[in-house]
């Protein structure tokens, strides 16, 4: 596949078959999503699997209470917009996606944001040249029952940058509209 | 060329031929680089393209010079590990590539880092695929004088997340060495 073509058809897919995705699969994707540049080669990125709905379920109920807390104490909060979605209990986060894969690491990390987002975009890639769709969910990790962040193996002392839905696609959608690149300035010819 | 492939030839290249690139060829790039997955489909990257070695060469030294001056404030600076190179006349941190192409956005934006990430990362891959060598140069930014500022264009209200050189790659080095990734749980099968 030519790669302008996987960028096309690496979509956020939102719709997804009961097909469950091998570990072995998951273990290939993540292992190519560690040759993703970073700042001085620290590799900071750490991974969690989640490979069961029924716990990706419980991570969306806990995700959704924290989310409404936060916007009931702040009606100014970020997810506001999303407030009628998270109060209807249909609404599952991850889409009924069959898996999830967090990438994560140290808090202090000054690059942290930036390394793993690349790994992450490593991430989605793999997956999608192996025929897999995937989502990144930043609404999926407002996990705050100490319970779970220990049933997750959650460390202390690290932040979640990229949580992402994993599955076979049930249909990918098309490209949602690209603008024209806006080039503020090109200096030299 | 097979994405694992692809992956493994995306090097951080600091060693270019003297060749310069054309802009169609930046500006197909650019544009690959916009079909990156962003929050909301908001867009809000933005890009700079600079493709001229003298402008280049100034844009160094007053990075240089302004972090010198940040280490110099504060001994406990993320920059202090690179003194000794930053007060080497000879030292350019954009290794005399032909061109440079900085990726922003407005301040305000919560998701700025990560979207502008992730079409970094498409552009140093789609720049990859055309045999082109790219680096994420984080020291060459640090732009202080309201002239520059304005003779590059940079709005007040952005911020630079990605600056990265371009050009024909005079040698592609080798894959640092990466760890095993680091799984720390899975859950499910």
């Amino acid at each position: 596949m030519k790669l302008e073509e996987l960028f096309i058809r690496r979509r956020s897919v939102r719709n997804y078959q009961g097909r469950a995705v091998s570990v072995e699969v998951i273990r290939e994707i993540i292992k190519e999503s560690t040759l993703a540049p970073n700042a001085g080669n620290e590799q900071p990125w750490k991974f969690i699997i989640v490979n069961d709905k029924e716990t990706l379920k419980r991570i969306s109920d806990e995700s959704k209470k924290n989310l409404l807390a936060r916007i009931a104490a702040n009606p100014n909060d970020y997810a506001k917009k999303y407030e009628g979605m998270l109060q209807n209990e249909a609404y599952n986060v991850f889409y009924n996606a069959p898996c999830l894969v967090m990438i994560l690491g140290f808090s202090h990390l000054k690059n942290l944001y930036i390394d793993c987002t690349l790994a992450a975009s490593y991430f989605m890639m793999a997956a999608t040249s192996r025929g897999l769709g995937t989502c990144w969910v930043n609404l999926g990790t407002v996990i705050r029952d100490p319970e779970m962040i220990n049933e997750l193996g959650i460390p202390d002392d690290c932040t979640i940058v990229a949580p992402i839905i994993l599955g076979y696609p049930e249909k990918i959608p098309p490209i949602p509209k690209r603008k024209e690149p806006e080039i503020l300035r090109i200096i030299g010819q």
